[in-house]
């Protein structure tokens, strides 16, 4: 809804076309949120393992719920009973809730898509339901986030012409729904940019999801099967035709260090993606270095640090000895601590891009910090769950 | 070793014999431990979810690691090289480590106990080790806690005379040879008593182990298959033998607030055991008028917290509702909170019994205090994991 989003771009693009990045402030009802900025994903209503606290430790001011899972489980209606999903989880700062598209789609068999909505049937117990833009519109209204998403129909982008062409206008159908059935003032809605890899596509689609009054354009579609180049390449023909707008851009999904820079140096101001905890939890830390796996053997014996200098509650307690023994223990605290320090990593890393394009040095710095990326990615560039 | 524990009684049992319970104050090298006292269980060297911080607001002051587990894994020397336990887990309080004799002995089939010690296979890989008494001393040594404990040979309470006098023997000659082979200066060591269920043999063993220069006395071989009526007597009958006795005393394996009272006011000092965080790990949440099983139906919709005016992470942010969404949903966030909460209610239990011993007011308050131990028990009056 206008008005309940205000986006200020507060150093834009340099003229010289040297980069399309822009440092900016988003200002929605729970609180201010800095651009370039990374969401960590609660897709029950817990970002999983950290308390609250940690959370916001770690840097984060935003963080993004799944509607579909909280849809199925507790259920919007008692998530609106007991107060609102922020009341619910603990959390006071603002809060994004997708659309519950991409979960939908992603069931595969479990679902039939019409124009009028996906049927599908739940993951949890095979019962039945389903997703109308207007629903989709209705249970994010009674979750009550800052940040509402409207229903799109996400494709493959490997997906022939045909289907990206017909998801595009279903997309685009149901955007102008999800505006008429959107009604809460206190709650911003954003809407969905599809299109493929097809650059005509990804023209006509972005013109015209920027044509409706939405508070912020996600680019979808992406963080699939594509290559990165595929990615940075789709993100240079859309970004240009939503050059001048006054809103910001989010790219769903995307979460290594490598892949928000690329994305970051073509305009997107927002991400999000379950990446960084879900390697942690597997073993996986990020460092400056390089990626640490906590499981070789080679860490049972090392008295450092996982990183050196870091601020998080993993580095200034304990060693990589510990870790990889409550690794091999399989102790909850192992996923925790692990949690902690790549979300620290990823928040601290978009906060570093955030200081180079305050002090006017992103441009001079690309292919610095880009080093470091492709470093600490560790040959995984992609969004891919490890 | 004598000198590095220094056990002070603060307030002796009244002279009416209306309580053997007493209050004291153990200063050990890492700190003070008033008594009577819980003591939190990090078997992997962590208590389960928790992060060290959380274990002291929580109200710790010592908690428990097991030698047979940190031997096997990570391993006492590599525990040792990496500067002791202590640093290991981030915990600069006291700790006290058992002689790993439960955990062998328990393995029944996989184990074989003579004069010399237990042969045994790992309970990880099936590799065959040996425990003897001066083996768990120098494993123990390795490790580094405030507190060792004598190898003993525990029987079930049921168990025929004649295997309970034989393990009693057994265990006797196995404090001798512990003593001979602990030298760490920095270390307290507590020897066991034995005895089953029978009042003669509790007698000889009290006083045997009375009289070695132990810093401390455990009263072993209880919270096993006996009833708590046939604990409460076995106590009734061994404690005599420990009156005026200047060390503290200890019984391993206690957790439910009725089971803790029962042995307060017989004179016991020090307790351990994994029921409280093992309860919460299932959905129990132990509260003052009772117990809540945070699985049932009817928390789903509960906006209240767990216990009112708790002063724990749980009860202090989080509703009824959200936790029993995050059980549902198998969030690990709920066995961190859940965990948080029944250690917080359990050291608060041991904080308001010191306090009406500090008073002078705990025999008029016994009844109360029963009364209000059996509500929070629900039935759980023994130690069995639920």
């Amino acid at each position: 809804m206008p008005g309940a989003a205000r986006f200020e771009v507060l150093v834009p693009p340099p003229a010289d076309g040297s980069t399309r990045a822009r440092l900016g402030r988003l200002e929605l009802p729970h609180g201010v949120v800095e651009t370039p900025q990374f969401m960590p994903v609660g897709t029950n209503a817990t970002v999983k393992t950290l308390h609250p606290d940690e959370i916001e430790t770690a840097g984060a001011s935003i963080v993004l719920a799944n509607t579909y899972h909280l849809y199925l489980r507790p259920g919007h209606e008692r998530i609106e009973r007991l107060g609102g999903l922020h009341k619910f989880m603990g959390w006071d700062k603002p809060i994004l809730t997708d659309s519950g598209g991409f979960q939908v789609v992603s069931l595969g068999d479990l679902r039939v898509i019409d124009d009028g909505g996906v049927t599908f049937k739940s993951h949890l117990d095979g019962s039945t339901h389903r997703f109308t833009p207007e629903h989709s519109i209705a249970v994010q209204q009674a979750l009550g986030p800052d940040v509402a998403v409207a229903l799109d129909h996400p494709v493959f982008p490997s997906s022939p012409r045909r289907v990206v062409e017909d998801a595009m206008r279903r997309t685009h159908l149901w955007a102008l729904r999800s505006l008429e059935a959107h009604h809460r003032t206190d709650q911003a809605l954003f809407g969905i940019v599809q299109g493929g890899l097809d650059p005509e596509l990804r023209e006509e689609s972005a013109r015209y999801i920027a044509s409706l009054p939405f508070d912020g354009i996600n680019i979808g579609g992406l963080a699939g099967d594509e290559t990165p180049e595929q990615r940075n390449a789709t993100l240079d023909v859309t970004i240009p035709f939503l050059e001048g707008d006054p809103r910001p851009r989010y790219l769903m999904g995307l979460g290594s260090p490598l892949d928000l820079l690329e994305a970051v140096h073509r305009g997107v101001d927002m991400f999000d993606s379950v990446l960084p905890a879900r390697v942690a939890r597997n073993g996986q830390l990020w460092v400056p270095g390089g990626r640490l796996n906590l499981r070789n053997e080679q860490f049972r014996d090392d008295p450092r640090p996982v990183q050196e200098g870091c601020r998080c509650p993993l580095c200034t307690r304990f060693s990589r000895a510990y870790l990889s023994h409550l690794f091999r223990a399989k102790e909850m605290l192992a996923y925790r601590l692990a949690t902690c320090h790549n979300l620290t990593f990823t928040l601290d890393f978009m906060a570093g891009i955030r200081a180079a394009l305050r002090a006017g040095t992103f441009p001079a710095q690309l292919a610095e910090l880009r080093q470091s990326a492709v470093r600490m990615s560790g040959g995984e560039g992609s969004n891919k769950p490890a």
